[in-house]
């Protein structure tokens, strides 16, 4: 699939169905999420990759019992906010259902002078965007989530993650039980400075 | 271009010749940016975009005037370390050359009730890597970088960037003066953990 057609229609899909995902699509996945760049090439990236039954069920029950109807009871404010968040109290609730469900960590690393966590996280959301983009690519679909956030240390000791790796997203992954779709998105101009930030915010084009 | 060789053959371009980029080009790089996810589709990301000669040429020399020779004065333990950090060098002594320098930047925001700063590296990285993948299917390359830490209050003062914004990145884009290729990476199975920390790890098919 084209690189514009896979960013411009990599819908959040918080509706997956419970088919499993075959082996050989997980490695294309996988492949392409150790393809993303790193501060001086250090990769210093971990993937969780977990497709057992009893395994996605705890971690699913643990993220259900910590977040609850918490997100259903949530102010919407539109019809776009209503239709998200009803999507990921969806995903909350049939999350250990989903046939695939990835955690994007590594370790901190410290390759020059400068923040530790933030050259963690340069290195780990890359490649988060490769899980989503390729996985798009072969038709499955996902959802960045910070969901792991609701029950860390139930996950970390169901998985058994080290204390000092540090957790950066949980992704589901499988096959979409909605239809992929443009993303939406304000104009790109209200977020381009020309030459400055208070420079003609331009943009010239259409999108594709 | 395919998502898979777009993704598979995006090094980092610290080669750029100095032509310009059309508008048309660099219009399409930033929509795909802007088709990046973000938390709760808060699109909270900023993007300076600096084509204009006299202000490349500013942010070239501060950050030569703060890196000079460091990095040429590196170790490198092997021919891989050594053409990186070559490299890097030579971007550090060309930057303001380069056609088009983008800033990836954006406002701390704060969704949920989850670490502030996190919250923006996570919108702003995957925007980043959308960057990269976009120009490499146009043909352009990029090098996602930090240099701007060498010198940011000067680049802030020069292009007016509020205090209150943080930067993620700096990206050279420009016509590749060197080839594109496979990307250098370690075996994929050294960073996938299947359904645990201590899992085999598991990876079963060729990388295409």
């Amino acid at each position: 699939m084209d690189v514009f057609e896979a960013m411009g229609t990599c819908r959040a899909m918080r509706h997956l169905t419970p088919d499993p995902v075959p082996e050989e699509l997980i490695d294309r996945v996988m492949w392409a999420a150790t393809r993303a760049p790193s501060p001086g090439n250090t990769q210093g990236w971990d993937f969780v990759v977990v497709t057992d039954q009893a395994r996605r069920a705890a971690i699913g029950a643990a993220v259900r019992e910590a977040m609850g109807d918490r997100v259903s009871r949530m102010t919407h404010h539109d019809r776009t906010s209503r239709l998200m968040l009803e999507g990921t109290q969806n995903l909350i609730d049939t999350l250990g259902a989903a046939p695939v469900i990835i955690l994007v960590c590594g370790p901190v690393i410290y390759p020059y002078d400068a923040p530790r966590e933030q050259f963690t996280w340069s290195a780990l959301y890359p490649a988060a965007q490769n899980i989503l983009l390729a996985a798009r690519a072969l038709g499955l679909g996902t959802v960045f989530t910070s969901l792991f956030r609701a029950a860390e240390p139930a996950i970390r000791a169901e998985l058994g993650i080290p204390e000092e790796i540090r957790i950066a997203a949980l992704i589901p992954m499988g096959w979409p039980a909605r239809e992929f779709g443009p993303v939406n998105r304000q104009p790109v101009e209200r977020f381009v400075h020309r030459d400055g930030w208070e420079g003609v915010k331009r943009h010239h084009g259409p999108p594709l």
